[in-house]
């Protein structure tokens, strides 16, 4: 943990839309910033049409809310801001106010590396409103980021089907903060390691590397470069040969590993950045085989991602390890997650709460009202479909029927296992959850998906995952629709 | 300055892809970790269908060499790491040599704001091989990402014509420090400002921001929630109308831009995220005008591109301001520039210098040998073409005759300006240059611009920028080639 304290050197709560701030000011002015409110955040689509995501972040957004506080220099900062007018933005008294404010509410939410689906609440804030509305922009860019580099990760190493994936990402990833991040991500959604010796030092993450083609140029000869390389690196024998001609590196790589292994080193692998993978792994194989090193592996990088090691594992390419950079860490071609983060219920005092939603022209764009919570129905081998439900309204239907209604056969309804997704994080503004350490998130993402059925898990998923809206959920959102429209006429 | 450092809370020498540090002990235990080396970075082609880059990140970079250095903590860390056969990956000795190393040699380089072309030098490395070569990483992350959304910008606010650019995009940046590097980009671009709190702390960016639909769903009523984020922030008078139905929206708008007016306040703004933009924007304009609100500006936000913008430009939609998120933080649908760093020239003690380039079966991945310079020439309107150049071997044409190889008729060759592109950053590890003002360095992008000719500023560009090789440089590289071939055959 500390992982954010130990990235940024600044104070953080100013990470921020400045909108939440005026909003912050106008909730002061009018009176309400301590009336209640709930939000939730979820997504709005699968990415990379995929059939799954994989939350990611939740480790560094609770470090954030914990150490959230405007420092004094924060709070002098916004005192020089100016309005339209060009008259200051803020009240002295409220940001007097705004310099005491600390998180003191609740917060629920899934666990690092647990597969959510569209429309899912994956966290719930409730709490004061201007200091549920403040941690807005804090908890989507934190969430949206590591959970799209994580389900990205996931997909590659579908696609590599065991293979290792190491992640090579960094010169091409958003900023230092962001190569760190995409890191962390890649990790826990399954690469075995990354080529980022920071992102190893700061969270304990394997480091691999091997060698790159200016080695090779800056020696008279690739003969030279391979021969120096081993006697320089002999327990990291793995050398690049494309940097002229694949065939012909291969033959100077076999030299270098024969040294190596004169030596009592290991011939560990050869790497291609280049060219036709099919083509040049088949020939390589083929080369290191005949001369003995058949436990040599074939690494191969070069603007990879899930479907192009899709690509080349069903045209039998033989390569062993999988180098994915740019397109993991950018999470090319789609590089942003939906997430949302919508007001659901409003509380006045000591009056009832009041369901909230947005509506919108566009469909999708409609969020759910309530107090809300996920539960998950598996059959013990697989999980079965999600069901969202209000914690209030609480849940009309028996399991069995539910279950039904996700298209089980419902024969062995004795055997449906359930779970609430979203646990306690923080109660009065305590944290009350420890962040596992990053191999047991790592070990998480793996058990997940291997609970989600295999249709989920295509590269290209045809067919949604079960997620309901329970009945009385669904009521009551029908009726508070007609009730809106209504009052806005 | 001191971005990095404002940012940063820890020591960025491991910054790093592994394979630097592995090369490094490869150099040193060869003996040759001192020989003096040339490396280049250049971009392989224009992002985003475009064409042109522009040149983003070097302040930040200028700052990281500076402070480059290895802590103990850092070699301590290094000295944990093991090789494939679980042997340390690092001898001692030369993780103590690592430990003395700051950078000594020279850089010459664009600066920020120049726009560029594929295949030009932006950046030129010559110095210890050990040194240049551990700077890869850092130069490529740092230049990449900054230029990728400053492009990017560039490319909105063209699409905007003039109209004031905002960028939004924080909450689906690449981490906390991909958002703020992002912010500083755009602002560069283009961008009128952010919403990113932090960023206009740290860089000094204007801020803005309006308010959520969740200030809207907590009031019982629009028209009190206009009313309220009125009171609470009357020098910040813009309503966001689109939460239950944009049209009624304008009309809650218009009352509370009433109350703003009559109390000595403007009535700055409405807001539209969703729907129909051209259609909504039509609608709302009519009724603001029809009741007095002629200077009341309408933005627009939502998914906005400069694909987007220049659509509903062309329709005339009577929108003012662009809020810009996602699309520009991220540099949807092409997250990363394809900049890479290449040796291309090597020298071992006393010998000569040795031309260096990497051939690829695919020929876009083959670099340029030499010791380069880019000579821009300009008729005082517009700029011509460059020509890339070595400086040791000069130019063996006369301007006139280079103009004319751009397609310059040469009507007016006496009125040929050149300048030549890459300035000394350091000497002798020492730096040379004051990066300007994050002022100064949006000004001078809006200088390129004004000097690109307007073919290559289309958001889909047709024809190249002419970027032409000297003719030394081009004979000595096909020789260079043909004894490449014939020396690794």
């Amino acid at each position: 943990m500390n992982y954010l304290n130990k990235i940024y050197g600044c104070n953080l709560a100013l990470a921020t839309d400045l909108y939440e701030l005026t909003m912050a000011q106008g909730y002061w002015k009018c009176g309400v910033a301590e009336s209640e409110a709930v939000f939730h955040m979820f997504f709005r689509k699968n990415p990379f049409k995929g059939g799954f995501i994989v939350t990611a972040g939740i480790s560094f957004l609770i470090e954030f809310i914990e150490n959230f506080r405007f420092t004094n220099d924060d709070i002098k900062y916004l005192r020089t801001l100016k309005g339209n007018d060009g008259k200051a933005l803020f009240d002295n008294e409220f940001l007097n106010y705004l310099s005491s404010q600390k998180f003191d509410g609740e917060i629920d939410s899934v666990t690092d590396g647990t597969i959510v689906f569209p429309y899912e609440p994956v966290l719930r804030v409730k709490g004061k409103i201007l200091q549920a509305q403040i941690l807005e922009t804090a908890i989507l860019n934190i969430i949206n980021f590591h959970s799209l580099i994580a389900t990205k990760a996931a997909r590659v190493c579908l696609a590599a089907n065991g293979d290792p994936v190491i992640e090579f990402g960094m010169r091409r990833a958003h900023s230092i903060g962001g190569s760190l991040g995409a890191s962390w991500a890649a990790y826990i959604g399954g690469c075995e390691a990354t080529s980022n010796v920071l992102a190893g030092k700061l969270f304990g993450i394997p480091v691999r590397g091997t060698h790159a083609h200016s080695w090779v140029q800056f020696f008279d000869s690739e003969y030279d470069a391979f021969m120096n390389y081993a006697k320089g690196n002999p327990n990291n024998g793995i050398f690049l040969v494309d940097t002229y001609d694949t065939k012909s590196g291969v033959y100077n790589a076999i030299q270098a590993g024969k040294y190596l292994n004169q030596n009592g080193y290991k011939f560990f692998g050869i790497r291609i950045d280049s060219g036709n993978l099919e083509k040049l792994s088949k020939e390589a194989r083929k080369i290191l085989d005949e001369n003995g090193f058949k436990d040599t592996k074939i690494i191969a990088s070069g603007d990879l991602d899930e479907w192009i090691i899709d690509d080349l594992k069903s045209k039998k390419a033989p390569i062993d390890i999988w180098g994915v950079g740019t397109k993991l860490v950018t999470g090319y071609n789609e590089p942003f997650l939906t997430g949302v983060y919508k007001l659901s219920m409003a509380k006045k005092e000591d009056c009832n709460w009041i369901p909230k939603m947005k509506i919108s022209e566009e469909n999708t764009k409609t969020s759910i009202p309530g107090i809300l919570q996920v539960r998950r129905y598996s059959d013990g081998e697989y999980y079965l479909g999600d069901m969202i439900y209000d914690i209030t309204l609480g849940v009309k239907e028996e399991d069995s029927d539910i279950a039904t209604s996700f298209g089980n056969n419902n024969q062995f309804s004795d055997k449906i296992e359930k779970r609430d997704l979203l646990i306690p994080i923080f109660r009065h503004g305590k944290r009350v959850y420890n962040p596992p350490e990053i191999s047991k998130i790592k070990e998480y993402v793996k058990y997940e998906l291997s609970k989600l059925k295999p249709m989920y898990k295509s590269l290209r998923c045809r067919k949604n995952y079960p997620v309901v809206l329970e009945k009385n959920l669904t009521d009551m959102k029908r009726k508070f629709i007609r009730e809106l429209k209504r009052r806005n006429r």
